[in-house]
């Protein structure tokens, strides 16, 4: 089958590999019809991890049940389904407790897997024309038949979830004022979904025009950093008070202006100061305990200077990691069937399987408008 | 009257102040039968902060009801009370909310406020034979007649509290792991309070052989981190894996040994370590936004090395600040009558009000066994 | 000043009554400018209940602060504020605890407080020009200056926190679908905070045409009961599951049928038919322990025939009682502010106070549109 | 193999029947060493439900899995393993909300599966040699290898999370004083849980000596309702009030005194009586939707009288349902292997599977001590 390989830092190809079988008999295949592009997808691809050579990439997948391996009960071949970008075993005492992506069973001796992204186990992408799904009956969730709704139910695999997941880390309740830093496709499913949590304001920091123009098409305030302090801004909106609640959406890669050099800790810094005491941040935006290409050695590391004594003296609450998309998926996909959320207004857009090398180029560089891509891998 | 004033760096001294007033229909003025010296005092005693000549000390306090403001309808002189170290209105938002220790009525330009306390708002503090109470009704704990359970209970107005508040932060559940750092008197609270929250297994994390004994003596296991590094035995006893949850009783002043310069994040970057993917951290220990005597310039200014990338890695959560003490204070008090808690343990030494001096002195240089010292201004 | 005061069962009179004034340095006495019938005036207006000629009626009550007593602080004449139905002091164990329609303080004898309602305490009610509110910095919430938003702030003082109630006793979550019966005020705010809360499909159930369309616009889907048992018609549109939770905003005053006899277990033996197995109930509608026009023994007792069998099989969760309105109002004020929330759409009527007799004969008839009435007594 | 079967009501049978195999590639056959006879058991036994003869008894079991399916990963044959009673199958979305004792999979057309029950689906009980467990992952519990605690683990399957889901229904939290009606195995392990949980006082509310008395060995104050109304009881020792919270642990089989007829609501109403405004009842006590020995027509369809006035006035939460065993087994068991937790002081017998119809009998007539039997079917 076709599928995009990890070449080379900055550089992908669409090629033929072979073709995944059920292995298990837990596993089904899935015939991918649509698979996103992630803002995570560049980290490998800009050659900033250990990620080598060969890698499928793709964990945002959905598609049609191809086969299914003698185990599986709940689904079918026919069936229309889409993946929690982690892959979890459903028994482990961390998916039990709902950490499903922190699972301990899947990738042995670390926590957590996914598809197709480096260290997060033995599991291909799914940017590609089929893909094998293991422990298939936890890690499928169903949908309508058809293709309604196809670009905004592939955005459940992991930015619509990871945003609201910011939004739960970050205790989000009705009447509440929210920060979030970043307006890329996290930040606004973040902004969206604490629109959907009953929050009275919602500021969207970012400084390119696009992004905030479409935080203010879905109701939130937008804060351009670039301007002025994106702080001063917030509290003098807030009666000098500050927001209630922070998501940092935007993780290690962050600058205080473009061109500059990278400062890890100033979006975390920033929410310190933005968010008012007895507030709470939730933190999806990734961080790393290594970071081959960071500004110092002690970021190298994954070492960052925090305000903690600012952080203590306001007596914050911070939630951070990767989204247990398990945890989220089912009831954002019945507001989508209900039409109550339509995330799909941060797809850019929609691509055969065999543009991906270019997207990947244009996304990367954020050219030509490509904020976030869906490929079809067999058209439509 | 007779109060412990605060004259200079390592000196203070039992001085003779006016005597309080009822200075608002709300207040209450009491007779100090108990109060505490708190480990937060020798921050001011040392002169590591910003307390001038003057300040009288004290808000673990603990008395009797003298005379009460014609608001003041729930009190009555002859009442016995403990009062929450926090001054608190009782119906400003953060109040509302149950974030009683960040009051913004009380400290006007900041959030939260406290008796006998630098920068904590106009309150005069308790080490003294009288005190004045202000929102009486809201701010003393009424307790039962006589002296019964004196000892258990003038703990209720800080250190069992804020321990039982740093497993709170933590999110302490039936049948986990729990690791404290910190065997002073808050760090045995909070093992004490994880195991009232039926913890299975709790790890108390010190270097001196009497506070780790008297860990033991509460059920939870000792780890001397001097042996050997606390990770390291920790993750031995657990299978590898490291607590389900930790606790950092210490605070900016740690140290690697004794003797040693400060590293201030080295208790919180140990539990970076000690605490396992999916757990939670609650940090009842202090930092602060400016600290004088810090070892380098980032940290003068609150700003601390934290291992963030690995912290996200793990999917940890993190609560801070200080205790709302009203929110626990209710039914801490419960337990004490109904003989199913005696913090008192902790008690090394009850003296009268003109011990004070020499108290301070050598509970700062931790020598003769001062672990905690109780005041008693009017004997007994 | 004038009021409106119960004369006689389907009788109420404007008339002088002496004014209020400051009887406890806590108190404050509010000018008011808008104050609501409401559902639950007319179960002590037709002589159902125990109340005795002489009572001045209005729990829902907005208005300018004329006077404030020597204890208050943060109250100020001149000050915009609207009133919990429910006294309380704030500083008992069940305010503190956030249950401050149970205050133990105000209301001797008896768990909760309330302004002009009968075995709620000696509170005058605000049906009137003036009005005391006791312990003001707890009992007054602060509103913006002007007169923007009355008719929706008004609400804030019963009808929407206990629609929202609904709700939160029910634990509705993002993407549920939720029953709700009756689509009166309450059960309106009900399905209204449904949708605030991120419900994904809300079913309102009454007969009443008007009602239904009101649930209708608000994005409800309505379900008349006399068209077919509302049980099946929610099940027919859940797949046969039925609702995920369910709220009750009817009470005891049921019946199946219009002109029928009550049955007043009817509305709560259908939700435990109309919500799936591991659901909740949420109850605020009224049910009383002596009920004299009740249409059995039992009845009269408050009790009734249950279909506990069912409930315990489905593992449902129940949750009753009055609203505790200071734990909502803030919040829910916020959204009105930030123009989220507009719950003023329910209100049918503004009049004059004056136009009390003929509102209620009106509104308790159901006649001419009353479905909602808010008085002035000072015009506007 | 020999395994206890169901005659006719007051009959059972220790018989040959089929050995178990492996149906499905996710099941696993268990060798028994140890289980338990259920007062839930009785029910079928004394013909009060629809159990025709032939049905295989057992739901509380425990052993070494002897076979594994294809498609089993995390158990291996030799382990030892003990099985929450409800059959679940881990990936529904009650099950992946917590709710496994609604499992929507195991039973069609009802939510809920268990091992030997009627109408709880196929699956055969473990009162018997060997057992075959499906979605054996996920719905089996390992234990240390061994036989250490064995009579302590075998409570896991049931009665333990049975008593400790009284308590989380009724949200017992530190502190608090709690009812429990019934002091049989059930109320026992409430009692016990409601310590765990850190209440300050536990009332035991029995008529049975020998029971009262263990309930006081555990730190419970016994209450003995022959004596006395044990509300009035209850409520004198708490200065009027009534308990904080409460558990049913009896069910629709109560009656007020013994022999005379049964009364099924009469705990219901006692707690509702007993615990005061603001509190919350936990009811994991039995209730059925048909019980055709009820002692009037509507009790035969399981409506029941309840106080529903009372309960609303005091604003009451109530929670109900078998329990999920899942969600509390494992934190159960690491309280047990840590020392802290020792249910097995309810067992009275400790028999061979061949005793089962004479422990049966004796434990159905409350003689000889029986209150507790665990059975041992291969020695030991």
């Amino acid at each position: 089958m076709r599928a995009v390989v990890y070449k080379a830092p900055f550089q992908v190809a669409v090629e033929d590999v072979p073709d995944p079988r059920i292995e298990h008999p837990s596993d089904v295949v899935v015939k991918i019809t649509s698979t996103a592009i992630c803002g995570s997808d560049l980290h490998m691809y800009e050659g900033r991890t250990a990620a080598e050579a060969g890698i499928v990439f793709g964990h945002e997948n959905l598609g049609i049940v191809q086969e299914a391996g003698t185990a599986v009960t709940s689904i079918r071949p026919g069936d229309r389904v889409v993946m929690p970008f982690n892959v979890a075993c459903g028994f482990c005492k961390n998916c039990i407790a709902g950490y499903t992506g922190f699972c301990l069973t899947v990738n042995p001796g670390f926590a957590g897997g996914a598809y197709g992204y480096v260290a997060m186990g033995p599991f291909r992408g799914g940017q590609a024309e089929y893909l094998r799904v293991p422990y298939a009956d936890f890690n499928c969730e169903r949908l309508p038949a058809g293709t309604e709704h196809e670009t905004d139910f592939v955005l459940l695999a992991d930015i619509f979830p990871t945003g609201y997941h910011g939004c739960e880390m970050a205790q989000v309740a009705p009447g509440e004022t929210v920060a979030v830093y970043g307006a890329g496709p996290v930040g606004l499913m973040a902004a969206y979904s604490a629109r959907l949590r009953g929050a009275s304001r919602i500021f969207v920091v970012d400084r390119i025009a696009d992004r905030l123009r479409k935080a203010e098409e879905i109701g939130a305030i937008p804060i351009n950093f670039e301007d002025r302090d994106p702080v001063a801004q917030i509290k003098e909106l807030t009666n000098g008070e500050g927001a209630d609640k922070g998501v940092d959406a935007v993780g290690y890669q962050a600058r205080a202006h473009e061109g500059e050099r990278e400062e890890p800790a100033i979006v975390l810094n920033a929410l310190i100061q933005t968010v008012r005491a007895t507030g709470a941040l939730g933190v999806p935006g990734l961080y790393v305990p290594a970071d081959p290409g960071a500004p110092d050695e002690q970021a190298r590391r994954g070492v960052l200077g925090v305000a903690v004594g600012r952080l203590f003296e306001k007596g914050l609450r911070v939630g951070t990691g990767q989204c247990n998309v398990k945890r989220y998926i089912r009831f954002l996909k019945e507001l989508i069937i209900a039409g109550r959320a339509a995330p799909s207004f941060v797809v850019s857009h929609e691509l055969p399987l065999e543009a991906a090398p270019d997207a990947y180029e244009k996304f990367d560089k954020r050219i030509d408008g490509y904020t976030k891509v869906v490929l079809h891998p067999h058209g439509g």
